[in-house]
């Protein structure tokens, strides 16, 4: 079956209804395009789960804040297709902006607390707009499990919980973060990066990575972990947003950790700012 | 086909997926119960526009504000349940507070611009709730057209708004009020009126026909036109919230009639707010 590329909404809708109800499942991979080997993870993971992936590509601008990379955000829609058509991708939903936010649109998603801190905090608006494009993608598309990636970790979880404060019959699931060699988080924005500032990016997940192996060392102690992870961080990143343990469910602060943990961390690398964040599991022994 | 009761979600999206699944035309028909024959009204355009009707019967707490009647909100399922019956109605969804609202939800829909004016000037919150029940109702019951009244046309105006901006792939179908023989508007908040108010309360109709039959008459000067509107409710309500002379598609003000327009009232007969409203038909008579 060669690749559809669908520039409408309706179009998108005719697609996956007829074959939803024909008895096929199919997973929905939300992008920006720009695919790299993590996209490729996540569509992967749709073709496992489902009969069939369809991708959306859209650069959204309303979860952009002013001064944030929404002109210069890499696009490379030709070679996004090529890559997508390699994979078995039967369909790319490709709206023009004016498709999805024609003159007149004004509603907007009111996001859930999970939104709230971190790169909620940091990025006002980002996850309105963010959940926003989503319901609108979910509409689009009719899919049985939509795919999000784990490095934008707060984000699958703030999408999550909007499915279901929704009721919307669609299942929402996190494939792994794919890395580089090195440990760097697979990401768009890594294009950005010189090469001096990409032989220093892998201090974040070094951190992290660290900061993993003292939980399963016995600390439990957030403070601790929190000044460690700042300490490893300094070695390659000029600048910390955030570099937090928190709650893995709920991502609030925590103090102690007894239930499972995540390390968070939002960062600049000259002058691009990179997330990323580990599980901190909590085993035997303590 | 004996009426089902639908108490969540769950069964509410398996019921509606199956019929459609199976071809069948489903017409969503949303309510708080206490249902009278405006509401029957609802059903009835339901059954001729599809095959199957669904009713949802929800008092949502979110689209009340502090010190508004939520707690006094008529309630009466059996009644509302045998009238439906009687309609021929498929099903009727009557979901828990909890199952609507468990703990932790948290996303709301912010609503679209034709909210703003009017009942969500008078009544902070109360589209914010309704779009937010709507959209999870639209959810929870797979519909083909969701069907709601004309005499609460500012909220079917967001709601067709919001359905278009989220790219809901769901018809919203607006049918004529109906009104008592002396021309009230039907409405379950009528059950508060004492008898002297009852008496009083169709002066609202009375002051919207009369600015009908002065447009048909040939006045186009909004000013004008308030004015009359202002001196007919006089004799009946005791305090007006707005009485005004609108766009019908934007609800925003005009000073001259010269595109479809609409009379839209808000008013108060001794406790009981009141709402209504009348298009102003602009014919040949120019």
């Amino acid at each position: 079956m060669p690749l559809e590329l669908l520039p409408t909404c309706e179009q998108s809708q005719a697609f996956t209804r007829a074959h939803r109800a024909a008895g096929a499942t199919v997973a929905l991979v939300p992008t920006m395009g720009a695919l790299h080997e993590g996209h490729l993870g996540l569509v992967r993971d749709g073709r496992r789960r489902c009969d069939l992936v369809v991708v959306s590509i859209f650069v959204n601008p309303t979860q952009f804040g002013p001064g944030e990379d929404f002109e210069r955000y890499p696009r490379a829609l030709e070679q996004d297709l090529e890559k997508l058509a390699a994979e078995g991708v039967a369909a790319v939903f490709h709206p023009a902006p004016e498709e999805m936010y024609p003159p007149g649109h004004s509603t907007f998603v009111e996001p859930p607390a999970v939104a709230a801190r971190w790169e909620g905090e940091r990025r006002p608006g980002h996850f309105r707009g963010v959940c926003t494009v989503c319901l609108k993608l979910f509409h689009a598309v009719s899919a049985d499990v939509a795919i999000f990636g784990a490095k934008d970790y707060q984000q699958a979880a703030v999408i999550r919980a909007m499915v279901r404060d929704v009721n919307l019959p669609m299942e929402v699931a996190v494939s792994p973060t794919v890395r580089e060699s090195d440990g760097l988080a697979m990401s768009s924005r890594n294009a950005y990066l010189s090469a001096d500032e990409r032989r220093r990016a892998p201090a974040i997940y070094r951190g992290l990575a660290a900061l993993a192996e003292a939980v399963q060392g016995g600390e439990r102690d957030v403070a601790a972990l929190e000044g460690r992870l700042a300490e490893a961080l300094a070695a390659g990143v000029d600048r910390i947003d955030y570099a937090v343990v928190v709650d893995a469910g709920t991502l609030e602060p925590i103090t102690t950790i007894a239930r499972p943990a995540l390390a968070l961390v939002a960062a600049h690398v000259g002058g691009v700012r990179l997330i990323d964040n580990l599980p901190l599991p909590v085993d035997s022994k303590r």
